[in-house]
């Protein structure tokens, strides 16, 4: 019979081989979104396809079996570390979650997914919500059938909320985002009724691509990315991606009439590269060399791009070189009208154009809309009607179409559902960790106008980057802010900086 | 029992398994090789480690010997296609070569291997052979065992060429090397005496890497390469290679005091992409979609670099176009003296920089030692002597170390006997396949003239590129010019171009 650190071993092995098919598969998706010829893509989408089966079977497979129910064995917890002890159970929770479904019933499922998605692109550029209803209404049959074949102890909801956050539930966002609305609603509609408005109109002269992505590049290093272990990219829908810890990539996308698309699009990309590339390399080539969740991820995406990238100390020290790569762009601009201008808030009706403050308020709506369609019954054929409702309620906009109202985005048609609340986790998290951040480091402002950004970085790094998937988000967040998750941090910063660039009283 | 048909298609889908693991290695050797950050390199080389093995298990199973014996077996021939057949006829072969090496043995050979090619870099760096000299005694003992355990009919080193050029043998090599060098050796020295030489000055002024990036665009779109299914990169060696039959990338290296080196260079790898991107679209998924040969591929690129891209009508059409690209540096340059520029020819020790004219001599030298080495009990030890003689008797130079002599190439180090042969037949090849091509298209010189060189491109594809596996070497060779291997053509186009820029009598 092996030992138990010859089974320890053997895991370890074992998990290390699916890392590196999925680090095959990372590196031909970030292949095939950052150029890869079009005429191939049919055969390589094939090709994922192959190996993320393979990684289905081995992560789901006898033997993975065997490593989990050796190692979970109480009686030999206390040989074990703490390392193994976290990463089996992370890989119990995948085995879990997949062999729970029946086979024919998740393929069958994958299939309508890569349907609905399509289906989703052509309802959405026709504007017709019914052309996606019945492909919406299977997939949201086959998510509730879903979550019953893996168990809830509270409510369903809950269970899809744990797949991209684990530990978060309904009762503790309930709280939080009704906080977060019953303040930002009033404070939109302020400033809405404000008198002074920044002006923007220097934001959208010619910047060129080759030196909006130099300077992108001159940003990326300030903030400490590591170029021997990445790159920057161009591509049409940007992303990070780790592929191995020493291999962390970014991309970004150019507009040439409006720079803030690349500049503060790397710096958010960019804070998702910094969390990977300083994670502990003790956790390299195990299912814990990733960041622990969704929401802890955008936290620091957003820490960089709005806590960091969109203050007025940050451009204080590179105002002067943005206006070198410029073409004259911003030579009559004074340094606070550039800070307002970027700092511009307006109601809008699509998510990925909405700025940092009404932005939360589109993420409250869908997480308002899925809670409903899983806890409480709300059907697929009510989403275009509760969808314009609430718009009108808390941004005072109504769509005038189902293209510029609830079939915007890509994620309900690929059966994410519960994903949308961790983009509004993440800037809670982000205001919470830069209030803890302050006590550590209370010249933070005259840090980022010397360009001294590594202690910050470091700070991130200590409390959040080197742990990977060694703590869960609730860890992390009590353990580097002293406390539970928090709303008041967020909306602290939020009225205080809005307040201030629209002077109102 | 399943029936011929069930087996047919078990035996496809089988190996188009293997394929797309093979598809996902090569996007990461491509990826290695054109920017990948170092940092993540040696886990990189870890994933192609795990696919490789797989593919390897997966080529030599249990379940690819099954499915061999069934449609190998005589008395279903009938009911197979030809593509049937000649697929599993590929399978078999790849199979027999891999179980016949005990598993271990390979194991150990494969480290030896990467061991070897790296002292190989250092041993070079010094100048040192002796450094090298028990690696390499090493890796030629197991390609002497690797040949017993395959068997040979003839003489040992016929295995080895066999590898790489399926059905060419010593007795053929020696025919068609042994007129080639006769002839080459004295007309290399008429060379060497000849009164006037081309002026060549003007190649090594300055020309921005961004141009020759444009021009090298340009001349690959103009040779029919197609964009939509690949792309062209920088890399350090350059390279084509075929991820699937939609993607079929080129690299090139550019030097800004030599366009030379990325113009050419381009050329020949659009050479060998044009091969993989017109391979018939019915091969696609199974083994046969590929070049049949290192030879034949390289009759291809060979082709385009020289019977195209060194053509005096080639560049009576593109001439003008290099100028614009060019900062001035051919303004006062006639293109007679262009066209002169490019084809000098001068013995030289480094392979790699040779020219066209003595380049079939290096090859025909490493030839020859290869050939004693594996026949002739010819000693490792010996190497650098026998070398530095063949030299002074063909090219007239003698090697003043072994850094410019025997350590050159990293060939012989990663075990690669019997590869060198494939690029003079390449050679031989593309001056066969250019006789017989006049038939068809005796306005040749015209149309390159008119840039019209799309009628040419069809008549390789026609017969060579279509074909991918479907056919051997000889058989190609046959059937697009009537004979077999003929060194006269080469000859005659050597003698003739080469007399004519030197003006010799």
């Amino acid at each position: 019979m092996p030992s138990i650190k010859d089974i320890e071993k053997g895991y370890f092995e074992y998990v290390k081989k699916i890392m590196d098919f999925e680090e095959a598969i990372s590196l031909m998706a970030w292949d095939l979104r950052t150029g890869a010829p079009k005429k191939g893509a049919e055969q390589r989408s094939e090709v994922i396809g192959t190996l993320s089966s393979e990684v289905f079977q081995m992560s789901t497979s006898e033997e993975m079996r065997y490593y989990i129910d050796a190692l979970t064995d109480p009686s030999v917890q206390d040989e074990l570390s703490e390392k193994t002890r976290r990463s089996v159970a992370y890989s119990k929770k995948e085995y879990d979650k997949n062999v729970k479904i029946p086979e024919q019933e998740y393929k069958d499922y994958v299939i309508l997914q890569a349907k609905a998605e399509s289906i989703w692109e052509e309802a959405k550029e026709q504007a017709d919500f019914g052309m996606l209803q019945p492909y919406l209404e299977k997939i949201v049959a086959y998510k509730r059938r879903f979550v019953e074949y893996w168990g809830h102890a509270g409510n369903p909801y809950d269970r899809l909320l744990d797949l991209y956050e684990p530990g978060v539930t309904v009762q503790m966002i309930d709280k939080v985002f009704g906080e977060l609305r019953e303040q930002i609603v009033p404070l939109v509609q302020e400033i809405s009724d404000a008198r002074e408005r920044p002006q923007t109109s220097f934001l959208y002269k010619p910047f060129a691509k080759e030196k909006q992505r130099a300077f992108s590049l001159h940003i990326l290093k300030e903030i400490g990315y590591d170029f021997d272990g990445g790159r920057l990219d161009e591509t049409g829908h940007p992303f990070a991606i780790s592929l191995n810890p020493g291999d962390v990539r970014v991309t970004t996308r150019y507009d040439e009439k409006d720079f803030r698309t690349a500049v503060f699009g790397t710096i958010h990309e960019g804070g998702h590269a910094l969390y990977e590339q300083n994670i502990s390399n003790e956790l390299t080539g195990t299912p814990l060399a990733n960041g622990t969740s969704m929401g802890i991820h955008e936290s620091q995406s957003l820490f960089f791009e709005n806590f960091v990238g969109r203050h007025f100390a940050f451009w204080e020290k590179y105002y002067d070189s943005l206006k070198q790569f410029a073409d004259g762009q911003f030579d009559s601009v004074s340094l606070e009208d550039f800070y307002k201008a970027i700092n511009v808030s307006c109601p809008s009706l699509i998510r990925l154009e909405a700025d940092e403050l009404t932005y939360p308020l589109h993420i409250i709506i869908r997480y308002e809309i899925e809670k409903a369609l899983f806890n409480d019954g709300l059907e697929v054929g009510d989403l275009p009607g509760i969808w314009n409702e609430k718009y009108e309620e808390y941004l005072g906009l109504r769509p005038e179409n189902d293209r510029e109202g609830v079939l915007q985005d890509i994620h309900w048609s690929g059966g994410d559902f519960g994903y949308f609340p961790s983009y509004a986790l993440g800037y809670l998290y982000a205001a919470q960790f830069k209030h803890a951040m302050l006590n550590d480091i209370p010249r933070f402002d005259d840090m980022l106008k010397e360009g001294n950004i590594k202690p910050i970085r470091e700070w991130l790094t200590a409390n959040i980057h080197q742990y990977g998937r060694m703590k869960k988000p609730a860890e992390i967040l009590k353990d580097a802010t002293g406390e539970e998750l928090n709303a008041k941090y967020l909306i602290d910063y939020l009225s205080k900086k809005y307040r201030n660039v629209y002077q109102l009283v």
